[in-house]
């Protein structure tokens, strides 16, 4: 593509000649690697038209810069930037601030405080064991049905619409198949005004945080938990008090009497995977009405439950609405969509509908016809089964590597999921020991970012099979179970992390 | 799509035999609407593995709704709704609660204030004179070679990476070319830590207040003002000052001297379109200077720019980095898309990631490349052109218009933009009169919402040309000008907005 004039402005106020500021504006966007080796420069008229100078200024400043190997004449067809032309490494200029800047760190009046986040390369993709959790495998996702989807989507009938400022409702189709589809499966039957379609399941959290956390509010949550919670938490100045989970998930009697706002996740608690009994489920519907607190019932990843049928959600049990539901596509299509919703009192959703314009105004459209697609032709039932039959696979291999090589599962039982919690022996530091493991191309999860900071505990690790191929996991294993022998050994290396 | 068997569950507790239960639940799955008449109910094999009852309960209890007109069976193909099953309108059934529900309105806590919103009806499209602002116009939108590009983005070789959580980072393609080719147009030269893409402006916007704006710290917004920055305010419980603008703008002098946040539209003011003169905006610069003020530049339409090259933005004169801007696809691609960018201090873009990754993770990844290509393929340039030509054809009509029906356009110089700014003559209130029209499908914005609550004004209006056909705008004039004339005359309708 050529290079378009616009990008060359005067500099105002300069004492320079005309000509000497159009070389040096166009040797300084050289320089600087914002004109690449190879690019044509505007033709003097578009140029001398854009700048409002006289085409001949334009054509005197290019021969003086061919002069100055900064570009190249060619005979008919133009100047191009020459590739012997003097540049610094691209991006590399430090922008030149005259005057002493601004003090940042005392403008940002609201820091992010920060947190521990599970460590994980961004790379995570080059390594060969990767027992990442959350990361979708390509090898198993319908990528045809997806692209047709997609292309649908952005079809002549659809688009449209769908390019569209659409803040004040989501896509009826989409709604229409989570309400008639996915919600019944979970035995909860709501109506459109009764569901928002959120940016995935975090941001559904997020809205759910700013819409019921006052100063002062007693929130619960569950330890260990998804750190992405407690950062929420974090984001807000606001202390949740973190009750422990035991083999059946969050215990309703430790939940204390003044809790306002419980989160929880009770079809595969995050990150141990337990499954709540329904007994425990009911109880803690009757504490609820009993202490009035609401519970956020997080069900980031029923559709895993391959084991057992999964058992109905918490809100399908809920006799007066004080359940407030989250689900996301996040796990069963993809993470990078972005996709989640959220299913409560209708006043509630009224409430986040317009928090959600003020935030970002709405999902992307595209995006929620091209999942309604993809749900509506039965490619995530498929899907979902596809997932099923594989982790079912790969989980058997790894619960048998986990015998063999006498590793510790924790936890309880659990219908499913995508990964296993697992304890490491005395003295060893998992989060030390997943460092060591990279040189090893293993990836694991430490379990210290999922742990309340009073409660700081780095015995805990979590291996996921969901990204990784079933004929990679014995080899990854073993592996996994040699470095840990080492790391009881006292052995282990010596990387640490930055914290 | 045959309905599949995982949104029946057995109700938990129930003292009905199982076979009773199935028809129960099948039948109320049917009355409320869940399952369609004509759709095919799942095999009586496939229900009893699902459920875990013997297949003949189902047998006898789909014989028992067969009798009872829920269902049909066709030889050897099953089962199917029947057309004559008895059911509620869709989704009309009222959730019931047993309990007295939870009082919702004290629960929540941070309630977005309701304020009124540009008067906009969503089926804006079916009005044959949509003078309104800010939605695309399909025909000028390129949507073949968006499509391309969308399809591009889908293909395999990049979806693998882009279906991943990638919240670290923004895509390098979108960054390199918003750096290298957007951002010099405007004068600005920025690195890749210095961006950050966000879900269009208003996100952009909502991000910088949630990080700069404390309690207590002045904060400046222009009046009148884009509606969807008050909000930002009005949902963080924080009160701007607002200050008038004038035929240039916002008057620097007067920025009160305790002022530590200013937002401003120097390109275009939302909503006169006036643009701010150069010696003003140095000017600006150096009360910021003196005063330590940072400033929030929002350049939402600089490419609208088609009577004049559009002047540096404010951000490329900025000697000491307090310049924050903000840039979005929304007008010059389309609005659906949700994508924007912030430019800006390294420390700041650093906590903005922060804060992005708590709120929503990151934006789509699959809409980043999409436009990332539609960039860099030289697209977009094309379809800015476009809109140039033809916004520059509407706009001479428009303003033969105003000059033949002697109406009164305000503000001052501008370089182009998509829209008026008008004043109605005296004692016109234009929400009734925007009201009024739409009987005549006539759709035009009335100012209300535009000014701060302090001073009320229904004087002013704004009439758009992005989304109405050339041809069609004499005679939508001509309706409103009529339309004028009734209403100084008193004989205006009497409808009336809620408010």
């Amino acid at each position: 593509m050529p290079i378009p004039p616009e990008i060359f402005l005067l500099p105002p106020g300069s004492d320079a000649t005309l000509q000497q500021q159009i070389q040096q504006i166009v040797a300084e966007a050289i320089v600087s690697g914002r004109c690449a080796a190879g690019e044509k420069v505007p033709s003097s008229r578009r140029l001398a038209a854009h700048l409002a100078v006289s085409r001949i200024t334009i054509t005197v400043a290019y021969n003086e810069l061919v002069a100055n190997e900064y570009l190249v004449a060619r005979d008919r067809s133009g100047y191009f930037v020459a590739d012997t032309a003097p540049r610094r490494p691209r991006f590399d200029d430090p922008v030149r601030h005259a005057r002493p800047g601004v003090a940042w760190a005392d403008r940002l009046t609201r820091p992010v405080r920060q947190r521990d986040d599970i460590l994980r390369p961004p790379n995570w993709m080059d390594y060969r064991f990767p027992f990442i959790y959350g990361q979708s495998d390509p090898e198993l996702f319908d990528h045809a049905n997806w692209r047709a989807c997609a292309l649908r989507a952005v079809g002549r009938r659809d688009f449209d619409t769908l390019a569209q400022d659409r803040y004040q409702s989501d896509d009826p189709m989409l709604v229409e198949f989570i309400l008639r589809h996915i919600l019944p499966r979970r035995g909860i039957h709501a109506q459109p005004d009764q569901i928002l379609i959120t940016m995935g399941g975090q941001n559904a959290l997020w809205m759910i945080a700013q819409l019921l956390l006052s100063d002062g509010e007693v929130a619960i949550v569950e330890n260990p938990c998804f750190p992405g919670l407690r950062r929420i938490f974090d984001q807000m100045g606001h202390v949740g008090r973190s009750v422990d989970v035991d083999a059946g998930g969050l215990p309703p009697e430790r939940i204390p009497e003044d809790a306002q706002l419980v989160f929880t996740t009770p079809s595969h608690h995050a990150p141990t995977n337990v499954t709540m009994p329904i007994d425990r489920r009911i109880e803690m519907l009757e504490r609820a009405a009993r202490d009035d607190f609401l519970i956020v019932e997080d069900d980031y990843e029923f559709e895993m439950s391959f084991l057992a049928p999964p058992s109905p959600a918490l809100k399908s049990l809920d006799q007066d609405g004080r359940v407030i539901y989250v689900g996301s596509f996040s796990k069963s299509i993809f993470p990078g969509l972005r996709l989640g919703y959220v299913v409560g009192d209708r006043l509630m959703i009224e409430e986040m509908r317009k928090l959600r314009s003020v935030v970002l105004r709405h999902p992307p459209s595209h995006i929620q016809r091209s999942t309604a697609y993809f749900l509506s032709l039965g490619h995530y039932d498929a899907q979902v089964a596809r997932l099923a039959r594989h982790y079912g696979q790969r989980r058997a291999i790894m619960e048998s590597c986990i015998r063999v090589h006498g590793l510790t599962p924790v936890g309880g039982e659990s219908h499913g999921g995508s990964s296993f919690w697992m304890r490491a022996p005395e003295g060893v530091d998992t989060t030390r020991l997943a460092l060591d493991l990279r040189a090893d191309s293993v990836l694991i999860e430490p379990g210290a970012a999922f742990f309340a900071h009073r409660a700081p505990d780095r015995s805990h690790y979590r291996i996921a099979y969901s990204s990784i191929p079933a004929n990679r996991i014995q080899d990854g294993m073993a592996r996994l179970a040699r470095a840990m022998e080492r790391a009881v050994g006292g052995q282990g290396g010596s990387a640490m992390p930055n914290d």
